[in-house]
């Protein structure tokens, strides 16, 4: 869909009437709205939702490339992609379930599995031998490129608080926001995706 | 990447040669055009295609978190997704392949399982004990919640027809709608999700 | 969000001082850089990362619907999704990991399982059958029809040369790319899917 620019001077209706320098003055604040609400080009936002290894490197692939492109790039962790982000367990003063929980994800990239033909860990074991063979980064190096890349890591606070999950036990340089934290983000992003 | 405003004045070559008039109806109508045409950031567009809980909740949680901060938000549910608005089963009428996905598909969100860790339903019923222990919304009162804050919400007809369900088993207040129906909202929206 | 026209010609504080002129040929530039770099509603990328039947074909629909609205569409396949691509098997010096991933994954969405109730096949065999009698495309037919559509088809390089995938083996008429290529087509559209 090409821009038309119509060389013949028609005003929409809306500026009949008004004299040359209002017209500039509401394209200017026109203008002034969108740079500082449009969806931009240079700003992407993922939400990673999951723990599946493979799925998880594809968002930090994107993450890092989109980081050496110039773009400004939020990752959002919610769910069991809060398990992107896991350090270590602290048990102490958790309730059952958040235990078994805790016992039952795993904690950082290296220790997932992948989405299909994981064969108890056999296939995430493959992909990882795959990639160090052809040089790729494993999932806890890109983790570590995306900080110092400047993305901006953010885990879900309604998720850590249902599943009990507490910041001490997540990596560090994380901040911790609700779903209206990443829609600011979202919102202004050209690239969104549901990981 | 900052807007760089040049304050010394040259125009673009396109422009030379045209009068000052016929160079703001040039951007008043570009400008008309970007407003009618756009993304914009507050327009968001989720595709559920998911009917496991945890999925659906997240979405559902974007959608009316979005709302309430002035996001015009609208919900198309496509395959598996249509569980989502799924009230009842209405056998008659039916080839014998439709009963059977309705006999092995949830209606409703309060019916699914979980994407991981399901362990046929022990994980689901897990989920919403801890949610509930943490006062958060059931998958059903987020869906009654965003039919209240005016999330619209369509169920893609080529499931429906493929999949043999009908309309007067959905939850009310649904629109019917195919892939063109989701494009029309989902390309002037900033977030666009596949859930 | 209603856009504020504001009829009483107030300029923003950065004009001021400046001339009919100059305040025009700034609006033109950055008119300019908006048309050249902002997301367009008439552009939509979708990155195929499953290679579940059921998501592939949504996406599928997705491509062909979006370009017979005049959507310009890129689909980049990565992981798994680059078994929509795959038209045949060379084992012919592949490692012997390759081979086996050869062996486990789909030649083409003809032959790939459903996410839910597949049940070794038979939940894709009951999709496809239900799917002819309401006069559906299949996958095979919707990639084609993608292809005759114009949609830009990219494979993912770092997934090919992990798993260790040739462009041979690839049906044709596909380009090869990395992450920076999906981006550059994702950060400039309304639509950005992972799938």
């Amino acid at each position: 869909m090409a821009i038309q620019t119509d060389t013949t001077g028609t005003a929409p209706l809306e500026v009949q009437g008004l004299s040359v320098e209002e017209r500039i003055a509401n394209l200017e604040q026109e203008m002034l709205h969108l740079r500082e609400n449009a969806p931009r080009a240079d700003k992407a936002t993922l939400l990673i939702f999951s723990s599946d290894l493979d799925k998880v490197l594809a968002g930090l692939v994107i993450a890092t490339t989109a980081a050496s492109m110039g773009i400004e790039v939020t990752c959002y962790f919610t769910f069991w992609g809060l398990n992107v982000l896991k350090e270590k367990r602290v048990y102490g003063g958790k309730a059952v379930m958040e235990r078994m929980i805790d016992l039952m994800t795993p904690t950082g990239p290296d220790h997932m599995g992948v989405s299909r033909m994981n064969m108890g860990g056999a296939g995430a074991a493959m992909l990882k031998h795959m990639m160090k063979g052809k040089k790729v980064l494993s999932g806890a190096e890109f983790l570590h490129l995306a900080k110092e890349s400047g993305v901006r890591l953010i885990a879900c606070s309604m998720s850590m608080d249902v599943m009990g999950i507490r910041q001490e036990e997540l990596t560090d340089g994380i901040e911790v926001g609700g779903a209206a934290a990443y829609l600011g983000e979202a919102s202004r992003s050209g690239v969104t995706l549901f990981i």
